[in-house]
This record gives structure tokens, C-alpha cells and sequence, in this order.
């Protein structure tokens, strides 16, 4: 049996709990051997039911101990860029919370040393791993469709964040949209080359004063005239909603909400089944899981991870030609923000 | 009893004889009266079938029979507005296939026109009569779904038209989707303010040299800053695929396609059921025939029909802001294409 | 244009009168050249909309008229053995509504009758003709689940009849469940050997104090082992289900019930499509068509009829071994309630 | 935190591996203390992988640990009753796996056996924890159906055991029914009052030649006249077909078995989804882990378990009564086995 692969978390907020949980319970050949977040004395009660490992403050002891062999970042976003900088340069593999930065020259600066130093980077898109997804893409990697055409991308949330996290994500298409916008490159297997966004603030007037919207529809023109477009809301009452549809000169391939249950009650009022699994822990508990297997599946046999920092840097790129064509109303060229954010 | 209705029909080319046929089976409170055709000795075996009703060449005819109640105009799209006008000022009603010019400012004309003759005028929208399309609305319109903020249409054919009907036809957004930029503006019961349309040729390279598309996506702004998006296929090869949804602030209302029966096979190979109904004809049949009592009734009752000329007007407006958003790849006001279209 | 097929009915209740009105508006190689019912007067105003065609009380002049091809027999149960003897003597089509006695030698002696005289016999078992039943049938007759094994029917009315109604039906299994005992024998093309019918009183006690039962569960054995089962109920709240499994060595194919539309409205409370269509007029409207339209055109082709005679008397000795089954409560083989009916 | 419940496995074949690896991966609070197996030299490797607990060959050293609070059997059915028995005495908590013995009067005294010891008993009825039946529980319990009437459930597995499986097993009745016979009472809260059972060999002769069926349907008469009915068969090709439904005065409420994704091809063969999970394994996955949590839960809080030993004896009960029925070809009465299985 292979020695373990030892991880070191950096922010232990809602994303860091749930993947150190994760990590103890169905990864058994990987283990967390530190965290570090700013606010440790507010995890002692959690650390000790979770295996009692080492807690700081600074993520620089993390970097600094040689038996990590990765570093696991779900600190804020602000923090990425300086902790991947610091990490790679100690030789780090490394698993990055999307996004890697709201600044896209930042993201390429990060990106350069990541690879440079030649360690594992993996970004958290953590959708590709969704059973129901990775179905739809295999579908389509199959030829079971043809050559696709359109991709068509429903993603809504059950409920709005805080208002105080809205300010500070960077916006709905940075925050929310950028899974979506993974999701297209990843189904289809193209590029996107150009972005035309609309968006409303219908859902609540406070996420607007808070210089948000709440409602966007998205289309992305993709190499080889394929055209994908993407509908978001971050409030649907019925819960999360999360499909997505491929079609193609052979036909089309589409997924469904799962549930808790497939019971069908069937009444005077009508035939009714469950509502979706309620949010992202529920409907993509077991894609949290897989990623980081994924993750440290790659360092173990020295490959490739499924989602790489190009695909973290060309869904930024994506998210700021959305905000961008949003604020001006015209369609947007990736190439446009590439060269602004520099070469 | 009331005495029939009596229709005098101008073209009886594929939809003209379903609408006569039609008219025979299922609306026993109408009747043609007397049949105009371009080319009345094609139409004799199949006259004689239908009841040996009058054939004439020329329109005018009937238009100039007293006994005629109402004009049913399937002819092509070219003379429709010659017709309308005759038929308006000589106090007949009017049904009139979509579109109804490809000129808007004769549009504009014709409707002018018929509003001061006071006659009855319907425009062939007949997926407002569609049992999916109408309980979708109905349940907009009770709330079900609370305010709407997002409009899905999915509309595919499954086969393209002959290469020759492409190029008379005004292209994609005129001849196909203008069936759902009504269907936007019915569902919502909101109008359009702004159009973004993106549009490939990837189905067949014929109807690109032919100066047309056969994929599209195209965004609607409408008021209240609702947002609608329509997908179109010239071939889905599983068939006609018309679904569409309505998402609001309590809930989603959408509907599926209609198929020849509801068996599911269950085998080796997966569980499959049965492709949609083949094409228009078959999934709008009931559609068709409910547009023409509806019309009938209308003229029986005096009261408005369900589809206006201003419906009529609008789709054209907004297949035009289609047609130049997609040509100058740019949001394009509908107040842009009114003012051309001349006040 | 061949002559049109001239039928006489006899009783214009509700059934009769349905039949009335499908051929008139459906089948245009029909018509009704005459009515007989006990109670003329009650439909003077209903035949005036319906064409005027004459009215008697005595069925014998239908049977006497010359111009009449065939006769239409939708009166009471009891009427039936009588009609169908005089018709087939007259040399008269015959089209009956089952069952077509209560009493199994009564049957057996009036089919004998008919094929002494060789004319074309049916019985209105309309649910050989429904689309998603032949759906299944055809299926299965294609070989898409290899050999049949079980066959499933949930077969549940949504309102008890009157009790009156139940008195003279001859109770469930002979009224109800004879729909279903066909319908196993049609989707499996195989005999029943032996039936053991369980019931209940559980929707409504005066169904019981009128001695009949209200819930049942009927197992069947057919030929070569395979099995089907029978469940009923005459109550189901959300509607008319309708529902056939066919299980078997390469699979299984099973239908759903057919709704009003496929409209899914999605909200707080739940994901919800419409009830089914409300009974047997709603849902067997187009199969109540095309049994007259198979019935002419078995006239027209001078061709066997696809529900026959035989197929009667099969479901009338299903239906009375079912009933013996109950109140002996044991297995009750076919060829024993044969042989009570004499040979 | 409360001490691990100690857990001493005897029977280490492919439900017992199972058994100890959901343990180990999934049940924090408990552990397996020491494995007895026949052939102990087979399992080392096992072992040693799943945390080297200590590995007897006779089941008493599993009974004498002190350490050992509970027993968990899933040895042979015919060592069942024996190990049964030495635990209750030696005071351990049991686990059984279904059934707890062939001979009903067997069942009995192990079961008064364990009511003198006053441990916790619990039988491995899985599926009373698998999520999809008990939402159908739960909504029969919260009254959504109203009183049920109709108990319908379709049990099938996709393939059928090995040949030598079969003959100990008890036959189908008792191997495979059993679980529908439990699943009727769990689904209903009523006893079985009477059973009538068919069945047949259509899937395979060397089942008949080994003395077996593997077709089956099931009648079960309940409390207060309610009917279920059970359809069995050893091979459904696509896969493990494991659905329910309870009919009563206010509704319906059933389900439908669960696929690996929710994706729907469609193409121009039609509209195809995924296959059923393919077997037990799969489908009941975390029904397995649920039941041992409960056990383990029911052990800490010293409270009454889910499944009990009386849920055991019932489904003997009934599957000897459908044994019995099935051979002598007429209904048989719980009570009449009962009175043979001796007061």
C-alpha cells in the first residue's frame, strides 16, 4: 500500500470543512496533515472531531512543512493568487478553489509560476465530475449526438447568497455564471471565442443596490460556429436547478434534476413528484468527493488532473467578456479581454 | 340554428387545402364557399373530393361573391397584402397566413386598411391554439409561476424545407422562429424591446449558399426586463421539437412534446419511448383546427379573434431586429426598426 | 366513391349516442340511416341536430329495412342475445356492445346463429383500438421483449356508477374487469386457462349491500405458463388509469396514461403534470372511432372484423370463472365454466 | 464520544464482506471486533486490507469475546438459528440476515429464545431503508393516499443465482419474495392474512430441473380486506426492477427505480434513458449501510429496532403459505401455517 498523500488546508470556511470531511471519510488513501485559517481558535471544537491535526494561523507553515505533499486552497479569493505563488515555489501540487482570482492578468501571473514549477494545479470545478453531467459528456465524447451544435445551459440557485458575499464574488457571472461557463467548454470540447449577456435584477432589488444582478441569460459563440447559451437565477424556489442539454447533427442529449426520491403521488390535485435536492451540497456531495480523488489521483500517478489552470484562466476570461458586454450591451471577443488583461 | 359561415379560400397549396379540409371535417358551422388557385387544373380530383366547391383563377372572385363571409389567404406570401386590402375594403373577414408581408411598412399598410374597414383579422399564429402552449399560458396567467423573469423556447424542425422555399421565404428568422418571438410575446404577455441573434449554418452548407441559416439563438429583452431565449434547429433528427418554459419568481411551467403513444420499452439497450409527433402537421393538428373555430367564432359572435394584426405586426418587427442584429452582430431596438419602417 | 355503409342502431343512450355522433363526424364512408330506441320521445330534439334521420321504438324495423347494411347494438344487456339472433337471420352486420349476455349458453347459442349466417360480428371491445394499448401490442408482436412472461393491468375507473347501473351489469368482473380480461388476451395473444379473482368493498359499502365488489384482484393463467394479473378499482381520486405492462424474456414494455397536456409546473410545494384524462370518453375517444371505422371497412373488404365474436365469448367465460373464483375463493379453471355452459 | 459498539461477524461471504466494509467506511461509532468464517485461510488477504481485525474459524470464539457487543450473522441460513441461539444466551445483540431459518418452528424458538435474553434483534430487511420505499411509507403514513386499498409491487432481478444457490436457498418464495412479503406489510403497517401464489419456469428449465421457479405472482389478502399483489421474475434484462406503488381512497403514490444518471438521448431510434441500477448491490447500496446504522443506533439508545425478529417470522409465515399455495393450487391461510408450525 502506497504511503498516504499528507494535505495541508488553507481556509477552513464552509468549502474547506466540507472537503476536509470528505477527505477523512471516502478518500482513504490521502489525509489532511494541517490547516491553516486566520480564525483558528473558532475550529478547535470542529479539528478535534475531525482527527485533531495541527491548526494555524499562518498558510505559510502550511507551505513550510515538508510533509505536505499538497495544498488544498479554499481561503477567500483574494488570498489565491499570493498562496498558489507561494505554494508552487516550494514545489506544492495544488488544488484551487474556483475562481483563481477576479484579476485576470493575476491569474496568468500565477498560472506562469504553477507552471513553471512544474507542480499539479487543479482548479474546483468540481460540476465536471457530476455523475449527470459527466453522463452528458460522455454522450457526446461518443458520438451518440453527432456534431454538436447548440449546448444549452439551465443553472439556478434555490436561494440568493448573502448579500455582504454578493459584493465581494465579483458578480453573478464571476461567482455563479463560471461554473456554467466550464460547463460548455467541458460538454461541447470547444472554445469559446465570443460573449453576448444580458441580465435583470428581478429577484430582489437589495442584490442590485448592491451592484448585482440576479438574473442573466448568456450566449457564447464557441469555435466552429457552435453556439451555446446559458439562463441563470439565482432563486428558484423549487430548488437547485441544474441541467444542461447538448444537440447535435445525430440528436440531442440532456440530464435531469436528481431528488431524494423517484415517488410519484398521484391525487385529486394532480401528479406530483420531489423537487430537486436542495442545493450544492446536496446535488454535487459526491462530485466534492470525486475531484479531490481525482486530484490526488493525479499526483499519485504523476498525470494530469481533469481540470487544469488553462481551464481555470479560460473561464475567468469568459466571466470578464460576460461583465463587459453586459455593462456595454454589445458582444464581447475573448481575444478583447486576453489582450487587456495582457500578453 | 345559425346559417353557416361561408369562406372563400385564395391558395390551396399545402396549407390551404389542410385548412379546407379541415374546415369540412371538424367545423360544421363554416364551409367554403368557392376555392381561388393560381392553378386551378391541379386542384380538380382533390375539389371533386372535397365537395365540389367553385375553382377559380383569380382572386378577385372571391372576393367579389356576396356570399362569401370571410377571406382564408394561404396563398404565397408575396400577395398577401394585395389580397388583405381588396378583401378589407370590400368588408370581408380575414385569415391570413404568417407572415404577413415581408415588407414591414406594407404590413403597417394593410393593417391600416383593415382597421378602418372594421373587418375581423387573424394572423395564423396556431401554436397559440396548441394544448401544450395554452395550458403553459394558462398557467402564467394564474400565477402559478408568480412574475415571470425567464422565457426558454426550444423550437426544432426536423427536416429543412426544399432549398427553393428557403430563398422565398425571408430566411430563418421570418419563416421559423417567427412563430416563437409570438410565442415569447403570448406566453410572457409582455412585448419585446430588443433582439440579439446569433445564427450558424452547421445542418446543411446548401442553405448557407442559398443566403440563409439553419441554427440560431436569439435573446429577447421584453419589458419589465424580462428576459426570453429562443433556440432553433432547421433538423433534430428525433423529430419536431417545440418545448418551452416559463421560469418566475414562485415557480417553472414547462411543457414536453406530444408523441404517438406513451409506450416505454424497456431492453438491454436502455428504456426508450417514442419520438416526438413527426412535424407540424401532426403536433399542431389539433392547433390548426382551433384557430379556424376560433376565427369563426369570432366573426359568429363579432368579437376580437385571439390573434390580432398587431400580433402579426409585432412577430415581423421583431424577425426584422433578428435578421439586422444577426447581419451587424448587435443588439438592435425594436423602436430602431419601427422608425425605419416608417411612421 | 363506393356506396356509403348504412347502419341502423338500436338504443341511443349514452353509448348509442356516442356512436351516433362519431359517425357522423368521423366516418364518412358511413352513415346512420335509422334509429330504434324503447324511449323515442326522449330524443326528438337530439336527433333534429343529428341529422333527422327516422326514429322508431321497435327495433324490428331496423332489422326490416332493406337499405340497411348493418346494425349498430348499444341497448341493455339484457336486449342483446335477441337483437343480435334477429339481425344475423336478416342477413344484417352486427356491431355490439359487451357484454353480449350475462348468460354464457345464451352467448354461445347466438354466435352460433351469427356464423350460420355469416355475416361480419364485433364486439365493442374499443380498447383493442386505443393507440397506446396497440402501442404496446405491436411491440410485443414485433419481438421486442422476446417471450412474453407476465402481463400487468392497472385498470381504475375514477367514479363508481350509479348503483342502479350495478344491479343489472352483472357486476364488476362482468362490467369492469371484461375490458381487461380482453386486453390480457389481446396484448399476449394467448388463451386463459384458469382465473383467481379476489375483491373487496373498499370505496363505498352500499357497492356492497348492492352486492357487488369495488376493488379487485384478478391473476390469470394463460398458455404456456405465463402469467397476467388484473388489478381494479372503481375509484381512483386523480382520474381514469389505464396503464398495461407486458414483461418478457427480452424485456418489458408498459404505457402511461394519456393527460390534457405535458405541462410540468415546478414550484415550493412540488413538481406536478396534470391528472389523466377523466374516463372513458376522454381517454377512448379516438378508440370509440376507429372500432366503427375498422367495423366499416370489415364490411366494405368483406375481412374479418379484429375483435370477433369468439373474443366475446373468450371474455364472458373469463369474466363468469372470476366470478365463481371470488365466491368459492379457489382457482377455477375455463374449461370447467365451459362445460356448465353446455356443450 | 461515546465507546464504538464492538461488532463480531461471523460469515465473511459476499453479504458479510459487504456488511464489514459499510462498517468500516461508513459507521464511525462502530467497528468489527473479530471475524469467524469456515474457511478463514480464504480471507486473509481481505483482511489484512480492511484493518487486520483478528480471523476465527469456529463462530463460539465470536460469542465468548467480552468485548463483543453484538453479532452480526450472515453465515449460511442453516447456521442461522444455532449462532442465533448461543448469542441471545451469551447476551450479544444480533444481526440476522434473511431468512432466519427454513423451519418455521425453528424461526420461533430462536425468537423466544431472544426475548428471554432480552437483546436487541434485528433481520435483514434492507429495503425497509432504501430511500425511494420508505418516501413511499412515509407518504402512506402522513396520509397523502388516504386508507390504502392495493398494494402492488414488482420485484425482479436481472439475473438469476447460480444453480446451487437455488437449491439451498429455499426456492424463490422464501429466497427472493420474502423481501416483497416484508415490503407489503412495511408499505401497508398490516398483516397478511391469506396468500395465493402462481408461478411458472419461463426463464430458465434447469430452474424447474433444480426444483425452482422463476416466475411468480402473489396474492395477498391483508387486514381490513386490502389486496397486495407481488410479481416476481429472476431475469429482467435491463436490469433490477424494484418498483412499488400503494393505491387507497385519496390517491397514489409509487415509484420508479433509480439509473447511474438522469440523461436522455435522443436520437433518431428514439428517446432512450438510462438502465435501472443493475442489481442489489447497486439499487440498495445505502440501504445496506442504513440498516447497520440503525442496529448499531438502536444498540447506543437502547431502543427497539426498525425491523424486528416478529417482522422475520411474518415473512416466513407468508413465504411458507405461498410455498404451499403455489403446490397445492388454492389460497392458504396464515393461520393454517401458524397452527402447523406448532403453538
Amino acid at each position: 500500500m502506497a504511503p498516504k498523500i499528507k494535505i495541508g488546508l488553507v481556509g477552513a470556511g464552509r468549502m474547506g470543512k466540507l472537503h476536509a470531511e470528505n477527505i477523512r471519510s471516502y478518500i482513504p488513501y490521502a489525509e489532511i496533515r494541517i490547516i491553516a485559517d486566520l480564525q483558528p481558535e473558532l475550529l478547535e471544537s470542529w479539528v478535534k472531531g475531525s482527527g485533531a491535526v495541527p491548526l494555524v494561523s499562518d498558510y505559510r507553515k502550511v507551505i513550510e512543512d515538508p510533509e505536505v505533499d499538497a495544498v488544498l486552497i479554499s481561503s477567500s479569493t483574494d488570498s489565491h493568487a499570493c498562496i498558489i505563488n507561494d505554494a508552487a515555489k516550494a514545489g506544492k501540487h495544488i488544488f484551487c478553489e474556483k475562481p483563481v482570482d477576479l484579476s485576470l492578468s493575476k491569474v496568468k501571473k500565477v498560472l506562469a509560476e504553477v507552471e513553471k514549477a512544474g507542480v499539479i494545479f487543479q482548479v474546483g470545478f468540481n460540476r465536471r465530475f457530476d455523475h449527470n453531467h459527466r453522463a452528458v459528456k460522455r454522450a457526446v465524447m461518443a458520438g451518440k449526438i453527432g456534431e454538436p451544435h447548440l449546448v444549452l445551459i439551465t443553472s439556478r440557485d434555490p436561494e440568493p447568497p448573502p448579500l455582504q458575499f454578493i459584493t465581494g464574488s465579483g458578480g453573478l457571472f464571476l461567482d455563479m455564471s463560471i461554473h456554467d461557463f466550464d460547463m460548455a467548454r467541458y460538454l461541447s470540447g470547444l472554445e469559446v471565442e465570443e460573449v453576448y449577456a444580458t441580465g435583470a435584477v428581478l429577484v430582489d432589488p437589495a442584490i442590485g443596490e448592491a451592484g448585482d444582478i440576479d438574473t442573466a441569460v448568456i450566449t457564447l459563440k464557441l469555435t466552429g460556429n457552435v453556439i451555446a447559451v446559458i439562463n441563470n437565477s439565482r432563486k428558484a424556489v423549487y430548488g437547485y436547478d441544474q441541467r444542461v442539454e447538448v444537440f447535435g447533427s445525430a440528436g440531442s442529449v440532456g440530464n435531469f434534476n436528481d431528488t431524494p426520491s423517484t415517488i410519484v403521488i398521484s391525487s385529486d390535485s394532480g401528479i406530483c413528484s420531489e423537487k430537486p435536492l436542495f442545493f450544492f451540497r446536496e446535488r454535487y456531495k459526491q462530485s466534492f468527493i470525486d475531484e479531490l480523488k481525482d486530484f490526488v489521483e493525479a499526483i499519485a500517478r504523476d498525470r494530469k488532473p481533469l481540470v487544469s489552470g488553462y481551464d481555470g484562466l479560460q473561464a475567468a476570461l469568459i466571466a470578464e467578456a460576460a461583465r463587459k458586454s453586459f455593462v456595454e450591451n454589445r458582444p464581447v471577443r475573448i481575444s478583447e479581454i486576453e489582450q487587456a488583461a495582457g500578453a
